[in-house]
């Protein structure tokens, strides 16, 4: 393909989603907003960065002015991010005086009296320890976690482009993987070489790309194998395939930092009757969750319906999770396709839908297809065969 | 190298472990301890997973029985380790019945009064939301965090083994990877296919090896490079390289969960004389920190002694960070080589040391070798070397 520019979230659309927290401030009477979970602080400021102990805190004013409290490690580049209207810099942490006094100055800089915050104090990752935002301020902030999360869920157009982008690229990937896929090889001699050669093709057919949410490369690609697919999150056990293992994929690419969701069931060689049952099974659990949705409909409603496909199929005690989860900045967010959640889908919204089948003397069976909500109902964003004779690699 | 299994933690270990935390207890006149930090649950149990949004805790009471609260996806592999008492099995987030409430009913099932906690509820990962454990207890538990994190800090002799088979391997891993390191090359060009190579060998020649750590691959080698090496946390950039560029490295292997921690400075044809200057101070301020690190100096000093190196060299201005972290099941953790730390070392903590320099007309300088502190000084696990010569890449 000629080379493109990836697509990204434009400068403009992080101020309007400052303006439109800073009206749900002046809406709640609350005058700043302490942002410390590291997916918001992206999506509020476009200022991506990998969590550590290092605090990072970005705080709101319901005027919009926007202030940045970072370690020195990332000064130059919180500097360098557009809208920022003032960045606070702590050394070091744990440092000779906590982090959180920095923020607690930066409060009292922008003259925060009532505070809101989405977690009450930095969320510990790694070695990091240190007080509740209650105990510096002295009392509780507002819980204003929701100010961000409910305008989070609905995607924006130039959002929504890149999770296609990230789905077309995805796709690529996985037909590279799916070709190089043989028994007797280990999974990942399978995956590493198309993975790293989608990449560099990323690198020529989009100049100027570059990963944003990961240290690593932008682009996962891979799978496991064999009766561990039983365990929904089965590690990569490092053995050769075998004629008659089922496998199961994930592909996704970071584009601006968003990503979508591909995986597959494919099983090498002839497939087994009782793998022709739950691939078919599966796939017909899929099939429902795309046909319930459409906007109105309340997301558990969509597992609900999945959960009666399941019944009908006799497979009712082999389900182990829900039906999906939100993709976005995030690999999974809220909400979810979830008997727990009673809001309705909304045009915007992209979910994974991946219902799956789990048999502990078989296998593991899920396909996962990324989806958005449209005006009158759904549109896959990925483009994958889901068909058991295209997901069945031959045997040489 | 002749196959060879890799070294591991072994349940023995596990048991001693839950001993020492039930010792806590007792002695602090407690009855149970939650654990929700995804280190410290491994650390505890030996059950690794990757964090999501389903919450997963670990509750040991003072006679050391151990529970574990998991979602649906996870449960054959909680009931598959060695050492869990019992398995609580939520079907999954958020749920008709919010995961936390099992986690009441597991406390209430082993008659915990007196609760004490490593982080007041579980810590938000991905779209979780949920109370604390204070509102679900009715009252705030005490803190627990240092009951295990007093023991984690000091390594064992099969923790320290599994670091120095990862710095082995980092080191090959880098060998291959500085070997195709040419201009023109784009940063992943160069590194991908070096690391896929040795991840090959690392699953010959250990077998039944796996990651444990990581969804990933479980091998870590990559580099940055150009000025923008000078934000000491900078992303790849994806353009060729140059002569002249300064390329700053991190490798890294997973042996049963624990991976060491390899960087090094590297220079693209005959340095300039401020890259040799810059280059020269940096590895004096490393050459420091090695002298001073033994038993019983504070951890605080090594970073006053290597701030005092960089005085001397007209360098204060140039530091982004601290000197270094501790590392073991995570890639950063608690305690730090940094001024906030008045405790002393102690034979069996392993740290990074990795003090840097960052000019941003030049880029950044720095090397991270992982040290044990031993009963008389310390001792590096990763072996590559540290000077210019050997750290310039030739040009064609």
């Amino acid at each position: 393909m000629p080379p493109t520019k990836a697509p990204s979230v434009p400068d403009l659309e992080y101020s309007q989603r400052r303006e439109a927290v800073a009206a749900g401030l002046e809406a709640a009477r609350l005058d700043a907003l302490c942002v410390f979970y590291p997916a918001r602080v992206a999506w509020l400021t476009g200022f991506h960065h990998i969590p550590t102990e290092r605090p990072i805190t970005a705080l709101l004013d319901r005027d919009g002015f926007c202030t940045l409290v970072v370690p020195a490690v990332e000064k130059e580049h919180a500097e360098s991010v557009p809208g920022v209207d003032r960045v606070d810099v702590y050394f070091e942490y744990p440092g000779e005086r906590h982090p959180m006094e920095t923020v607690r100055d930066a409060l009292a800089q922008i003259q925060a009296r009532r505070v809101a915050a989405d977690h009450d104090g930095y969320i510990e990752y790694w070695g990091y320890r240190g007080p509740r935002l209650t105990d510096v301020l002295g009392s509780r902030p507002a819980d204003g976690e929701m100010l961000i999360e409910s305008l989070r869920r609905v995607k924006s157009k130039a959002e929504i482009e890149c999770l296609q982008v990230s789905a077309e690229w995805s796709g690529r990937a996985h037909r590279e993987m799916q070709a190089a896929i043989r028994p007797g090889r280990t999974e990942m001699e399978c995956y590493e070489e198309p993975a790293a050669r989608t990449l560099q093709r990323m690198i020529a057919e989009m100049p100027g790309w570059r990963p944003r949410r990961f240290a690593g490369s932008g682009l996962t690609c891979m799978f496991v194998g064999g009766k561990k697919t039983a365990m929904p999150h089965g590690f990569v056990r490092g053995q050769g395939l075998q004629p008659g293992d089922v496998l199961v994929s994930g592909a996704g690419a970071d584009i601006d930092g968003y990503s979508s969701e591909l995986e597959r069931s494919m099983i090498i060689g002839e497939p087994t009757a009782e793998q022709r049952s739950a691939f078919a099974a599966m796939v017909a659990l899929q099939d429902r969750a795309f046909q319930v949705m459409k906007p109105g409909v309340p997301m558990g409603q969509v597992e609900l319906e999945v959960i009666a496909v399941a019944g009908e199929l006799g497979h009712t005690d082999h389900l182990r999770h829900h039906v999906g989860h939100s993709v976005g900045l995030e690999v999974h967010e809220a909400p979810f396709l979830d008997r727990g959640e009673t809001d309705p889908l909304e045009p915007g919204m992209v979910f994974t839908v991946e219902p799956g089948i789990y048999l502990p003397e078989v296998g593991g069976f899920r396909h996962s297809d990324t989806v958005v909500i449209t005006e009158d109902g759904c549109r896959l964003l990925t483009d994958y065969p889901r068909d058991l004779e295209s997901l069945t690699i031959p045997l040489p």
